[in-house]
C-alpha cells in the first residue's frame, strides 16, 4: 500500500447535499485502538482532533493513502511541509474519499500527536472502506431513472420543476375475480410492474459490506398508508421471470415495505450493483394526504448486541401521487356510453347515428347490468392518471349508488382501467351527488393565472341557506385535493334535480379561447317566442305530434304570467352562476352563448324548484364538432322548429353540427336529457399535470 | 328628483376587488314592469341591453339621476350627445353608485328602446337604492379594526404581510368550577371579550333595508369546528353592560355562529351603523386544520315564498389562529415551578437560593397536588399565544399523565392562563412523551433561512429501528402544525429515560449567535479523568461523602474497559445528534461546548440503554445568567471538585454563574436531575410570530 503525506488539500471534493450543506458525520479518533470506518462517497467524516488527543498534545501530523483526501480547519498558517501542525482547541479534520473501495479497509489515515518538544505521544489510526450508495428515481420526469439526481429529495411543480411521480395502482390486471391491484397482497402479473414507478438502488464497493453493516429501506408510518415497495429479486431474475408462471411472482418480487413493515433490510449486491424496486401508490391525494411520499435508504453501523444499529448515511427520494384528472368537452371523444332500456329504442337509434357519424365507439350497457337505471352520466365520471412512464383512465364512482352502481367496478375496472370511489353515509347523499353535477371547463386563464387543465365545476346550495342540498363532503374534499383543476362551486340547488348540466355546457370553438360556454336562458327563450308572436306565429304549437303531450301555442306561453315570473326567477339563478363563471373562468360576455330554454317550477312541501319546460337543449352530448341535442319539439314555422333553427344558427357560426335526438318520452319526461343519459371517455390532455405552476 | 342624461362615463368609480376584478352582478331590465334594485356601493350592476329589448329595437338611450353612474360597452363610436345609441348584440350597461342612499328608491335609471326609425318601443325603469356594507377586522395587525382593508380576505406571513389574528380562547375567566372558556356555552365575564378578536360590521344606507332583504353571517361546516362568533346587542349595550351582572351576558352577547348554527341573520342598523362582533378561536392548528378561518357576510335578496333568497353581495374576512409558541432558555424567566416531596428538602433549599438570587418567583407544587410525582419538567410545557390585541401563557399538558396530571388544569388554567392537551391511547404513550423530551432552541438562521422563534427539538427512535420508542403521533402532529418553530427530531431512544434534556441544553452567551449549545460528552469526561491521573490524582474519589454511595477512584474509572466501551457508544449517539443539530440549527463547532459527563448502560431484556453515571450536569436550569446545575460529586483536587471546576471554567467565559444543587438522592438516583424536576415560565418573545417569512 503506497502512502503519502499530504497537507491541507483544498481540492478535496466534498459533494454538496441538502441545499449546499455538506453532509458531515462526526467520527471519533482513538490513540489506543485502531478504528475501522465505513465511508460513503459524497459525504465527509469530521474528527475533532483535540477531543481524543493524549494529554499534553501540542502538535499533530496526518498521513493517509492515495485515495483519501483530508483538510484541517482552522486552516494552519504558514508552516513548512512535513512538519507537525500546532493543535488548537477547535482543530478539526475533514476526511473524504472520492470513489468506492474494491476491498475492505483498503485505505488508511493516521494522526500522530506530539508534545511541545515534538515528542511522539501516540497515533490514532483509521482503516477506511468507501462505498457509493444512491437510491434513484426519475426525478427529471423523462421516463428514465437517472443516477443521483441532486433534486431527488424534493418535489417542485412547473415547467422547470422536478420530482418523481407515482400512480395509484387502481386498475386490475385480472379480468375475473378482480379487485384493484393496490388491494392485492402481491404482484399477480408482470404487466402490473408498468403501473408502478421504478426505483433503483445503485451501490459500488467491496464484494461485501464490513461485518455487521447493513442497508435498510424505510418509510414513515404516515406514508405507509399511501405506498408499497416491491423488490426485484435480482436483475437476472427479472429477465428470466418473464417466461415463468405468475405463481413465481411472490418469490421474484418480494414485498419490502408496506403498512405492516415500515423498515426492512435490503441486500447489498457488491461490486457495481443495481437493484430494481417497484413503488406502488395506494391512495389518491385527499384532505388528509397531500400526495407526497418519501422513501429512505439508510446504511446502518453495528454497535453491539442489544443496542440499536446507528444509521450513518441516509439517502431519500420523494414521489408525488398523480392526481385524478377530468377531461372537458373540448378533448377528443374515444368512447360513448349509454344504457339500453325497454323504452329507449328511439334515443339509442339517435345516439348510434351520431356516434357513427363522429367516428368514436358506442358502448351500450345492457339491462341486466343497468337494472333500468338509464342515467349513465350520474353514476360515474371518467378521468385519468398520468406519469412520465405510463397513464391510464380511471373512473370515479359516485356515492349516488343507483341501480347502475355495479357498472363502474364490474364492467370498467380492468387492465389499464382504474377505479376510485368515495364512500359517504347514506343520509349525506343527495341528488347533487350525481355526476351530472360534476363537470370541468376547458383550459382557461384567469387574471394571469393559468389553468391548463381547466377547472372542475360542481353545484351546491347557497352557503347562506339554512336548509339546502349539497355535494357530499367526502367527494368535495377529494376533488379539491387533486389541486390541478381547482374547483369552482356553482349554485344548482334551485333545480329540482339539482345538476349543473341542466343549465350549462361547453362546446369547442375555432376562435377566442377555443370554446364557448353555453347557458340556458329563459330571456333568450321569451325573445324567440315574442318574435314568433310579432311575426304572426302566435298560434304555432309546441309539442306538436308528441305522444301523450298536449300542444301549447306560442301565445299560450306568452300570456302565462306565472310561467313568466317563474322564468324570471330561473334567469336570476342562472345569471348568478353566469357572474361566478365569468369571474372564476376569466370569461367575457362574448365567450358565452345564451340558449332559448324555458323552465317551470315544481312544488314540493312549500319548496319550489325548477325543471325544463321543454327538452333542455343545453343538456347535450359534445363529440368534437358533432353535438347531440335533445329535440325541443318547439313551435314550427314553415315546417321547421323555430327552436332548432335558432340552435343551429347559433352553433353553425362555430362550425358545429347539430343532431337533434328525440329523448322526450324516455328521458325528458323522467327529468333528464341526452347528457344525463350518456357519458364520454375522452383522450387525456397532451399537457402534463406536473408542469402546472401551482 | 333632478335627472340628467349622461353619455358613457369613463370616470365611473368601479371599486376593485379580488385581485383587480370588479365585482359585477348581472341585473335584468324589463320594459313591462319597473324594477327595484338594491345596489352595494363598490360593486357594479351589469345589464345586457339586447336581451330584454323589445323585438325590432335598433337604438337605445339612458337617463339617470345625479348619483347614478353608468357606462356602455362596447364604447359607442362618435355619436352626438343626447341622440339614441345603436343597439348591438352584445351591448352592455354598467351601473354603479358612489355612496349610500338616505332613502329607499332614491335614485333611478331608465333605458328607452327605439326602432330603426327611432320610434319609441318601450322603457325599462330601475329604482335604485344604494347601501354600503363592510365586514371589518384588524387586517393590518395594529390592534385597531380599520375600515374595509383591501387585504382583509386573505392572509400573508411576513413583515409585509397582512391578515387578522385569532386566539384560541383556552384560558378560563372562572377560578372555580373552571373549564376553558371556549368550552363554555356562553360568555360568562366581560373580561372574556379581550380573548376574542373584534370584528365590526359597518353599514350605511336608508333607515331600513327594502322589504325582504336581509344580512346573513355564515361560515363553512369545516370552519365551524374552529370558531364561534358572538355579537354585541348594540354599541350602547356594550358600554352599559360593563356595569351589569354577568347573568345579563347571554342577552347582551348572543351567539351568532357555531357548529350548531352555520348561518344566521344579523340586524341591519340603518343610517350609519357599526355593530361589534367577537370572534373566538376554538382549536389550535393541527394536522387537519391549517389555522385559517373565513367569516362571510351576505346580503340576501328575496325571491318569493318557498324559494331560497339569493345572495347578491358577499363580504369575507380571514383570520389565522395564533400558534402555540415555546420559549427557549435565552428568554427571561418569570416563574420557576418545582414539587415539594417528603425527601427533597435539600433540593428545594438549593432551588430557593438560586431563584432568590435570580429575582424571579418560585412556585412550589405541594404533595397533596403532586402525589409524590416530582418530575415537573415532564408533565407540562409552558408556551404562549399572541395577537396584536392580547397575549397570554398556555400550558401544553403532556399525555404522560403521571401523578402530577391534575396540576396543569387544576392549578395553572385560569384567567389569562390557557390550557391545551392532546389525548393519546394509553398504549401509544412512552417515556419519550414526557416533556423533558421537548425543548426549543434560541433563534437561529440556517443556510439563510431564519427561525426568529427558534426550532422545537424532540427525541425519537431511529426511523430504521424495527422496535423503538417514539413521541406519540398526536403530539408530534400538533407540534409540526404550529409551523413557526419548525421541529427537529433528535435521537433519544438510546437513553433509558429517553429525554433529550439528558444530553443537551442551551445557555445565553454575549457573543456569536447569542447562545451556546451544551452537550454531554463522555470524551470530555475521560479527558478530565486522564488529566487527573497524569497529574497524580488517580486515587481521588468520586461520590466522596455521598450517603449510601460507594466512592470510586479516578483510576477505577479509567481502568474499567466496559465503562469505556459503553461511553464510546454514548459518545457516538451524542455525536449523531451533534451532526443533526449543527445542520438543522446552522451551528459551528465553536457554538457548542462539550461538558464532561459519563454514562453507563442499564440492561433490560437484552436491550441496553444509557443513564448518567454521576449527576448529569447538562440537565440544568437556566435563569438568565444563573445556572442551577446538578452537583456532580466528582473527585476533589485540593478540596475542590474537579468537575465543578471544569464546569465553572467553561461557563465563566460566557459570564454565567454556576450554582451546584445537590439532587443526588432525591432526583439523580431516580434517573432525573435539576431540569427534570423543575419548569420555567418565561417572558414571550418580543418578535411577533406573524412577521415570520414562511
Amino acid at each position: 500500500m503506497s502512502e503519502k503525506i499530504s497537507q491541507t488539500d483544498s481540492s478535496a471534493v466534498l459533494f454538496k447535499r441538502k441545499g449546499g450543506t455538506e453532509y458531515q458525520r462526526t467520527c471519533r479518533l482513538d490513540t489506543t485502538h485502531a478504528q475501522s470506518v465505513l465511508h460513503v462517497v459524497g459525504t465527509s467524516l469530521k474528527a475533532n482532533l483535540n477531543r481524543s488527543a493524549p494529554p499534553g498534545s501540542k502538535f499533530f501530523s496526518v498521513k493517509c493513502t492515495a485515495n483519501v483526501k483530508y483538510s484541517v480547519s482552522p486552516t494552519p498558517g504558514e508552516t513548512s511541509h512535513l512538519s507537525p501542525l500546532p493543535l488548537s482547541g477547535n482543530s478539526v479534520l475533514l476526511i473524504s474519499m472520492s470513489h468506492a473501495s474494491q476491498e475492505e479497509a483498503e485505505e488508511k489515515l493516521s494522526v500522530r500527536y506530539y508534545d511541545k518538544k515534538k515528542k511522539d505521544l501516540g497515533n490514532a489510526v483509521l482503516h477506511l472502506t468507501a462505498v457509493e450508495i444512491s437510491l434513484d428515481v426519475d426525478a427529471d420526469r423523462d421516463g428514465v431513472v437517472e443516477k443521483n439526481n441532486p433534486n431527488k429529495e424534493s418535489w417542485k411543480w412547473g415547467p422547470n420543476g422536478h420530482g418523481a411521480i407515482l400512480l395509484v395502482n387502481c386498475d386490475s390486471e385480472k379480468t375475473q375475480d378482480k379487485t384493484p391491484d393496490s388491494e392485492e397482497v402481491r404482484i399477480s402479473r408482470v404487466s402490473d410492474l408498468k403501473d408502478m414507478s421504478l426505483m433503483v438502488l445503485r451501490t459500488k464497493g467491496p464484494a461485501q459490506l464490513p461485518k455487521g453493516y447493513k442497508l435498510t429501506m424505510h418509510i414513515s408510518q404516515g406514508d405507509a398508508e399511501s405506498v408499497r415497495v416491491f423488490r426485484a429479486r435480482s436483475s437476472e431474475v427479472v429477465k428470466s421471470s418473464l417466461k415463468k408462471l405468475f405463481s413465481a411472482f411472490v418469490k421474484d418480487y418480494p414485498l419490502v415495505l408496506s403498512s405492516e413493515v415500515l423498515s426492512q433490510e435490503v441486500p447489498y449486491l457488491g461490486g457495481s450493483g443495481e437493484m430494481n424496486f417497484y413503488v406502488e401508490g395506494l391512495r389518491f391525494p385527499d384532505k388528509d394526504f397531500d400526495g407526497l411520499i418519501s422513501i429512505n435508504l439508510s446504511l446502518l453501523e453495528p454497535i453491539s448486541e442489544g443496542i440499536p444499529e446507528t444509521p450513518i448515511f441516509t439517502d431519500k427520494v420523494v414521489f408525488r401521487v398523480s392526481p385524478w384528472i377530468m377531461t372537458p368537452n373540448t378533448l377528443q371523444p374515444l368512447e360513448v356510453f349509454v344504457c339500453s332500456t325497454s323504452d329507449n329504442y328511439q334515443f339509442l337509434k339517435g345516439m348510434k347515428n351520431l356516434v357513427t357519424k363522429n367516428g368514436c365507439k358506442l358502448k351500450v350497457c345492457h339491462e341486466y347490468m343497468n337494472r333500468g337505471d338509464r342515467w349513465m352520466q350520474d353514476e360515474l365520471e371518467f378521468g385519468y392518471i398520468d406519469s412520465p412512464h405510463h397513464n391510464f383512465p380511471v373512473v370515479l364512482d359516485s356515492p349516488r349508488d343507483g341501480a347502475l352502481d355495479d357498472f363502474p367496478y364490474d364492467v370498467l375496472l380492468g387492465p389499464d382501467f382504474g377505479y376510485v370511489t368515495r364512500v359517504a353515509r347514506r343520509r349525506d347523499v343527495s341528488s347533487l351527488d350525481s355526476f351530472g353535477n360534476l363537470e370541468v371547463s376547458p383550459p382557461v386563464t384567469v387574471n394571469g393565472k393559468s389553468y391548463p387543465l381547466g377547472r372542475i365545476l360542481i353545484g351546491v346550495a347557497f352557503p347562506t341557506a339554512t336548509k339546502g342540498r349539497n355535494m357530499t363532503k367526502v367527494v368535495q374534499d377529494f376533488l379539491w385535493a387533486q389541486k390541478v383543476q381547482e374547483p369552482v362551486a356553482l349554485f344548482s340547488d334551485w333545480l329540482h334535480v339539482g345538476h349543473i348540466d341542466e343549465f350549462m355546457t361547453f362546446v369547442p370553438a375555432p376562435d377566442r379561447k377555443g370554446f364557448r360556454l353555453l347557458l340556458a336562458s329563459p330571456d333568450a327563450g321569451y325573445k324567440i317566442f315574442r318574435g314568433l308572436h310579432n311575426d304572426g306565429h302566435g298560434q304555432a304549437k309546441m309539442f306538436d305530434g308528441v305522444k301523450n303531450e298536449d300542444p301549447v301555442t306560442v301565445d299560450d306561453i306568452l300570456s302565462d304570467e306565472t310561467l313568466r315570473a317563474e322564468n324570471n326567477y330561473v334567469q336570476s339563478c342562472i345569471d348568478w352562476n353566469r357572474d361566478v363563471l365569468k369571474s372564476e373562468l376569466g370569461l367575457d360576455d362574448d365567450d358565452i352563448i345564451d340558449l332559448p330554454i324555458l323552465f317551470k317550477l315544481l312544488g314540493e312541501e312549500d319548496e319550489y324548484r325548477a325543471v325544463a319546460y321543454y327538452p333542455d337543449m343545453v343538456n347535450m352530448i359534445v363529440l368534437g364538432k358533432d353535438l347531440g341535442i335533445p329535440k325541443p319539439f318547439g313551435p314550427k314555422v314553415n315546417g321547421r322548429c323555430a327552436l332548432e333553427a335558432e340552435m343551429c344558427s347559433l352553433m353553425e357560426g362555430l362550425g358545429l353540427n347539430c343532431t337533434f335526438i328525440d329523448d322526450f318520452a324516455s328521458y325528458h319526461k323522467l327529468l333528464g336529457e341526452v347528457h344525463c343519459g350518456s357519458n364520454v371517455r375522452r383522450k387525456p390532455f397532451d399537457f402534463k399535470w406536473w408542469k402546472i405552476e401551482l
